[in-house]
């Protein structure tokens, strides 16, 4: 695996991860237990005359199977992957007990930092889809990456 | 417990939590080994010769006790917490193993929906602190919320 300096990024490159999870209902259940426990995260019944009509597993359990998916990927930022924040973070579809999840990202901007001569930000979309090829999640964030040392 | 509608909400309410929680460094480390096993979430010497100088808990294990914290206070919506998606979500500084967090919330908007009348959203900041006042996850997002029925 190849490590990326700021310099080995360019708007417009994309990357997608070979890696699918699988969404076990008993794991949804038990992060949302742990850290998310509304009804439609824990009960089928409940649910089921939620707002989302049947079982959802928490967004940030979605977020933080996201993040695994991009570790897996060749998107290997020296330094590792350091989100400085994100603009946008959005779940499109519910995931539901038996999804399958994979991710894809784009570089959407580079810019070395003005105060820190040894590190820059990129700006990437990173998506996550379901085995339908629905986004479940859609998000925006600036990565802290180090310049090629000199 | 009072449940809130829409009607019941208006820009500047703040409410804070009373609930604390501990970031134990056994269970950030296991948050990391499943979601994000980048050396500086898993090991205090990889971690230490890090950008974070020191063990770091992965900013979606944060992102994941904020929500709890957030489901304990009085901040308790019709329908639930609902996350149509965030404008904002950044960590100011490095959750360590050992802190305590805590969470404080401000409406900053307060919009009926136009294409369902029955909900409407609330656009929220959440400001997650560890024990010594500093800001270490800070959102806005904006909420799905039911309106009263008439």
């Amino acid at each position: 695996m190849t490590v990326l300096y700021l310099e080995d990024f360019t708007p417009g490159q994309r990357f997608a991860g070979g890696t699918r999870i699988r969404i076990e209902s008993e794991r949804a259940k038990a992060f949302a237990a742990e850290f998310d426990p509304q009804p439609f995260h824990l009960d089928e019944g409940a649910a089921s005359v939620s707002i989302f009509r049947g079982l959802a597993a928490s967004g940030w359990h979605t977020a933080a199977v996201t993040m695994r998916l991009l570790v897996e990927t060749e998107f290997q930022p020296a330094g590792g992957i350091v989100g400085a924040g994100f603009e946008e973070l959005r779940w499109p579809t519910p995931v539901r007990p038996g999804d399958e999840l994979r991710v894809e990202g784009e570089v959407l901007e580079v810019r070395p930092s003005k105060s820190r001569p040894e590190q820059g930000v990129v700006k990437m979309r990173t998506s996550t889809f379901n085995q339908w090829g629905e986004a479940v999640q859609v998000s925006v964030g600036n990565l802290i990456v180090q310049r090629r040392p000199s």
